[in-house]
């Protein structure tokens, strides 16, 4: 183990041990002693490796984005639009232990941000991302005649992304057990309006079924 | 003045006292002895009027709830259900000081509800109401002929909930002025999504301009 793997190391020790205080007490369990306590370290060690309780936040918040992206590079980009979202879309819903601790950490940082501007500029550069993220995939699904035409690409990546939001909000207000029977379908239904069925498609024998004459 | 009015007026002061509280610092900045010095009122006061901190939590943001319902009585029902929803939307998005602080407050209650079983409840609750409410007029603007054939009037109100909480997040990192430009076009967006335009009512022209034979 390298030096540089070391100070990785600790620093993803003390990340976790800020995660923990923000799905306890939210952002104002965070301190620069707090870190230290939990991860059972020095203050002066949290101190090396964070400047402030804003860079531990921060760093916080970016190591759950970073994990849900290294978690997306693993979902395979090439099958049909729809699919990819959903499957993209399911490594973020707070169905489990794990999922809704993460997601728990992104509201409470995103009410914090609100009157932070040291968090607001990197909460919205965040949603900007993922809005081109979405945006991308919905464009090669307006090229490929997957999506609705009514749907606007890039009007339909911020709603995507709106919708997701929302439900994740109202979700974590609900018992765990109850999130994904709640959220399962509302995201179908919110694809449904964006793509195309395989019967709009011309792809379905319906249309035929129906002809009476 | 009556007793009862006096009491009210207490009440509606405290509460006020409430709401720049958690504006300012959140949810952990609200005590009854920090509501007792922001209201210039003792601590028996408050003590009198709130059982506790998660009371004057609740009735904090139900206070917000009915001050927004009492707003949406003024709108008029009668006219189109895609101008009742957009009329009703706007006395929620943060595009002023005020809407803004309400947002912000909705948001810290939100954020908070989801570790407190006492606040959890009323979040999930007051999200359950404005479905309903949204659903009802979805369903005439289903039965009118106004909806997309492809919405259905329930699954479209929990996306339409969805998309404004979504959006409401997302906007409040923004810089106050950017608002309304950020929230309005994704607002219609959406809503082009639910509602038939005129064109596809059977109502436009375009059609018959673009048959070529």
């Amino acid at each position: 183990m390298t030096a540089g793997d070391r100070a990785a190391e600790r620093r993803a020790h003390l990340i976790g041990a800020v995660l923990d205080l923000i799905d306890g007490g939210g952002i104002p369990a965070v301190s620069m002693r707090a870190v230290a306590t939990a991860a059972g370290v020095s203050l002066a060690q949290v101190q090396y490796y964070f400047r402030s309780k804003d860079q531990l936040i921060v760093e916080a918040f970016r190591h759950i984005c970073r994990d849900v992206e290294g978690r997306a590079a693993a979902v395979g980009f090439d099958g049909p639009a729809r699919s990819v979202l959903r499957a993209l879309i399911d490594l973020w819903l707070p169905v489990d232990e794990r999922l809704s601790r993460d997601a728990r950490v992104w509201l409470a940082f995103s009410a914090e941000a609100t009157t932070r501007p040291s968090l607001m500029s990197f909460a919205a550069a965040v949603d900007e991302e993922l809005r081109e993220a979405f945006a991308q995939i919905l464009r090669r699904a307006s090229e490929s005649g997957e999506l609705s035409p009514a749907a606007d690409p890039v009007a339909a990546a911020a709603g995507l992304l709106a919708v997701i939001d929302g439900l994740v909000v109202q979700s974590l207000v609900l018992d765990e057990p109850e999130r994904a029977g709640f959220l399962a379908p509302r995201v179908e239904a919110h694809l449904d309006l964006l793509f195309l069925s395989s019967r709009e498609k011309g792809g379905g024998q319906g249309g035929v079924i129906e002809e009476r004459t």
